[in-house]
């Protein structure tokens, strides 16, 4: 979910003005608590300020809808498609990304402005939109989804780098998960169809369906823990070579990791920074913000290691396995490349997934920063190996 | 003047309030045009948020007088030390300079809290400080007009990265200076008194006076201009390697330097960008924002040098030579050095300065966004020998 | 093939004393034309000097053969092992692989008596080793086949940054292959029996055999050529954002990629550095020296993509298909991720391919550098997708 | 020091072809116990080659002497002119720095051809130069010294970089200098003259000579001691941010010093790596192998200063002074500048000097790898601030 956005069939809804006026409005409600300065801010080169996705979401719907399909439709501001393209080389040239930060201008409040001015804009056509027109429409919703997500990741990194740790949402609690132990739950091999074939949207890496054979396999019931990742630390995981891979490794010397991202140790205990601020470490909550090297490793210490993605969403149709989404993103043992017989979408909104297939690794599942409704089992999410910022953790899975 | 503040007198002045108000007001006017997001940004590690530049210098007085010298001062947060505090190593750890403009809090707003609570607290002081603590109210101010300096140079680097080319100040006009040709000016060779002797504030770093030998010299009358740098670039003068010192062909060839900078082409006609904006370069205006690689290189190509800063110091008393202050600060010919006898103030405060005086070249003068008042002929500047982004020009000299 | 070096069963063979003086032998032949100079030399951390390479080989066999199996045994030099470990971890401290080149000690010579030392005490022992330690000499001894390319691409690029262009060996002839236009052959979909299975050596990543349900395809039936390339170029394949993963353009960017690498442009016409020097390029020869970015974009370029590893090696049955090794490795559309229920050997040996499954691309084949009779159709070569140094190249695929 | 060679009046000797054959001899002799291995090591970007080395002074008399001055000449290779300008810019483009390490030919062997080539021509023509030509081979000789000095640091360089510490030259000794204690030597003031004006060999550097005022000062009498340094580092020195410069101390944060380059310790015992192998430190031997951050700091810390340029070579004529030359260059408080009224010579060989004037700081003296003769009390080397692979160390002083 690097800035992407994709593509699919119609939302057949006939309360498309609803469902428009509904994903926008979230957007605002999630900056609403933020200043202007902190929605200007941008922490590293990965991350983009606030203010730039409810810039970049909205300029999303006059590229692609406006200005092809509503004639009579005026550019609120003919600079702002340079400065909040995100990467579609076919659209033209564009703001460098690490420099998106520089913009003060415009303001919070002109986005605000620009944001009112496409809202309005986009209710009056939608009536008269139809076919690829409003296929576009629900992928602009959708791509909106992954940036509210993504809004909150980046303020949420923005603010670990502040001493005063600001609280985004004031009472914001972790989500605890089921209270039962993990259990291995066995899966039967053989041919299994994956990928999108039952209608509804869906993101065209998810298609097309087709057959895996996979082994027999078992798949944990729950999602690895803070408690279980605060054994890992006590054994010593982060200084075992044997149990990481060699890249992975070369980025725990780098970069120094001794435990999850936003984990503070304060005196001998743990602290984590997230949404409602800077508290003691749940240890029943499920871990999050955790590299793919990490995952990988803690698996190898576990005795077990990470469910392929075409496993990960067999498992979703066996009972007894939760924490399916809502929790983290679960990291999987499957590189990104495209399913057999793949094709983008031609044009400019064809660049939307296919050319980051190479050198990322698949998550599945959703988290509870994702906006409900989004995911589905054959959602693909995916991040660099070394990445830590996302609400990313794991579910462990075993050979039989 | 790299984040520079330093030392002397006490300022014998009984209006201290007037003056304590004046400089403290201009901080604020200064940053009047400029919104909360403007505040906050920082565009490269070299350069501060304008909101940190108005906090550290409040941090300044509390920390070494209102803590120090007023028992009942309550501190406004005690959390702005560590913020706010930018390299004196002997008060204690810091926020890392490069994340400065991390903090979206504590607001613009807070800040401006901060100041005013600093303000009433020292006003209500001032009429009891004496002795050394009025010396270091007046270091206070002099470390404040410094800071003026890079708000202003530190903003429009940020604004420089935006591609609306923000407008700091409405209406802003380049100095043209004297209408005059440029002369060749002798001056006399000898024994001259160089450094502060004579009353009056002063950085450490003037002193001691003392005595320096000079040939005689001749010193060009004006400053170099526009027209006479697009004659260099015309001449291939970024391209010709005889020019330029070893280190300085380096940045050329790795930084691509082909223009000042904030200068920008636009279809063959040259444009800066100002404080007023991106306007039509005015060939007549002294030249600004170069390097002392190029100052030196463009030197060389006009068959002269820069001159020493004991020469440009000497040159003072000289009738015939104009815009000494007022326009850019002048590279001048030699390395930052301490002058003989110089002591550093002990403790925090003498950090100011003598820990800088390696790999810098001294600048003499003063700008056209130096407060008024602020500098003297004894006055020594410094930055890195491929810095740009303050107002740098060059004034020509020539051995007899 | 990182440095890589793997496992397996036995060798049946009798004649192991034939093999392993032929394999060893073969290793100082291709040294023998280089001067101590030449083998002493590191021109990037990802290569080693010939040097290195002749002496780690020959530390294999004393670290996993003589000192465990050997009792009477004694190391040749105690210092050696830190010098010539590669990465296996878990046998102690060694030297930073980015600075083997600075090894002018010992000397080539010195490394000359190093191996025929191991040799004769190998030769010795040989005759009563059994189980086990014979898998590990034949391990030792594919390991060793796998440092002769190492050996002959890492000096080739050493020699490419010589303006002189050394020979390595004269006379050396590009092999053309067949001269027959390129055909698209038509592969059946449905399960594929996958992985190494019967008998006779493999490494660890090949195992364990498993089905993969194919889609039908159909491929190449000879690689790509030169003159292929040259109308890639041609038609500005390396400016074309929308042929090119983003990681790919971001490498195209920095690295200023125009042609593959070892390719020269002498007043139009392109000349190749290969073992026989800077010779003009011959139009019908298979390209090489390509990244996997580069072979992917030309894919794009060609309406065709890479094969699947799985793809690949179900073809190799196909009769009609050209070319499947012998020439250039063939990079696949495939990651390097283990097979399922793959396990590592336990222990240091284990360290060889398992820990290396991550961000690198899987080739298939083998060149004209590696050694006869190393390679076979189950065979798993990889590199990380930016990696042109060795002998690589590419084979089209297509859906049916 | 920098590559760097210079210029000046005729050595008025007529016993040239002696003086040719000593210096070119002694190079040969530097090199002898190195093996063809070790004179092609490049171990850092500054650093070069022994064979490199020993081509570029031999190149220098081909391109400045026999091309010119003797129509007969043949070239010896004319690739060599590429290979083995230092970074004469004028005289054409050359093999970039960073990668004369990558020059495994020309051999050793056929660099020591060149060189007799060279020589010979040399020898038979010395007999017919006069003026500016006799000059440039007086000029070529001390370049050659100079590359004598660089041969020796550079190997010593590599060499710390091998496990296995080779040694230079067995049985070499640290020369432990004066058994008194150090004192201080009071200088008076006034005006003094600076600068070589006696005749007899000067790079240009050292010119014009010109008059300097100086207050009254006192020098240390002796060289600072390893045991001195000892004390420093038990009185935490590496550790008090207060004692340095701020890039002294960035240095010392990012480079992890803790001692000077080539100590190590051992069990708590400091051993030194020199021409001799890894040796226990001498406490009596004068220090070396420190960066000017380090010497300045190591004097604030003992309550003294470095002398600047001007004081050290005024105080050469003051009695009680030990140890002015032949133990390490001494650093000095002085950046370098060119002297009041210097200019470079025109052509090629002006680039000597001039164009490294520039974030560099001064050293005077020589030390036990300068050949014998060559430096004189107005001689002036200079080095970045933060490098330590040279023969460095440091004399203290004081205002009185």
């Amino acid at each position: 979910m690097d800035d992407v956005a994709h593509y699919q069939e119609p939302s057949g809804s006939a309360d498309c003005h609803t469902r428009f006026r509904d994903v926008r409005g979230h957007t605002e409600n999630l900056s609403a608590t933020l200043s202007d300065e902190d929605q200007c801010v941008q922490s590293m080169p990965d991350a983009s300020p606030v203010k730039w996705h409810r810039a970049h979401t909205t300029w999303f719907f006059e590229q692609f809808l406006l200005v092809p399909f509503v004639p009579a439709y005026q550019v609120f501001d003919s600079a702002f498609g340079f400065l909040f393209n995100s990467y579609y080389e076919a659209v033209g040239a564009r703001h460098p990304r690490p420099f998106r930060g520089l913009l003060t201008r415009p303001s919070a409040a002109q986005v605000g402005d620009y944001r009112r001015h496409v809202d309005a804009a986009m209710q009056a056509a939608l009536a008269d939109l139809k076919g690829d027109a409003l296929s576009i429409v629900e992928l602009g919703l959708q791509h909106e989804q992954q940036h509210q997500e993504l809004l909150w990741t980046d303020i949420l990194h923005a603010f670990s780098g502040n001493p005063l740790y600001p609280v985004i949402l004031p009472g914001w609690q972790e989500c605890l998960g089921s209270p039962q132990e993990t259990r291995f739950v066995a899966c039967p091999g053989g041919l299994r169809r994956i990928g999108h074939a039952n209608g509804g949207f869906c993101f065209d890496n998810e298609t097309p369906a087709h057959q895996v054979h996979l082994n027999g396999y078992a798949i944990g019931s729950r999602l690895v823990r803070n408690r279980d990742w605060q054994a890992f630390i006590q054994d010593k995981g982060y200084q075992t070579v044997s149990l990481w891979m060699s890249d992975g490794w070369a980025s725990v010397q780098s970069a120094g990791w001794t435990a999850p991202l936003h984990w503070r140790n304060r005196d001998g205990a743990w602290w984590q920074f997230g949404p409602g601020g800077l508290l003691p470490l749940e240890p029943d909550a499920p871990v999050r913000h955790i590299s793919w090297y990490e995952a990988d490793a803690f698996a190898r210490w576990a005795g077990a290691r990470l469910p392929t993605e075409a496993e990960w969403e067999a498992a979703a149709a066996i009972p007894g396995i939760d924490e399916y989404t809502g929790h983290v993103w679960q990291w999987t043992d499957s590189a990104y490349r495209p399913y057999p017989g793949y094709r983008p979408v031609p044009g400019a909104i064809g660049e939307y997934n296919g050319k980051f297939m190479i050198n990322q690794m698949m998550l599945r599942g959703g988290s509870s920063a994702t906006p409900g409704g989004h995911t589905r089992t054959t959602y693909r999410n995916f991040f660099h190996p070394d990445k830590r910022w996302q609400f990313t953790g794991l579910r462990l899975a075993r050979d039989i």
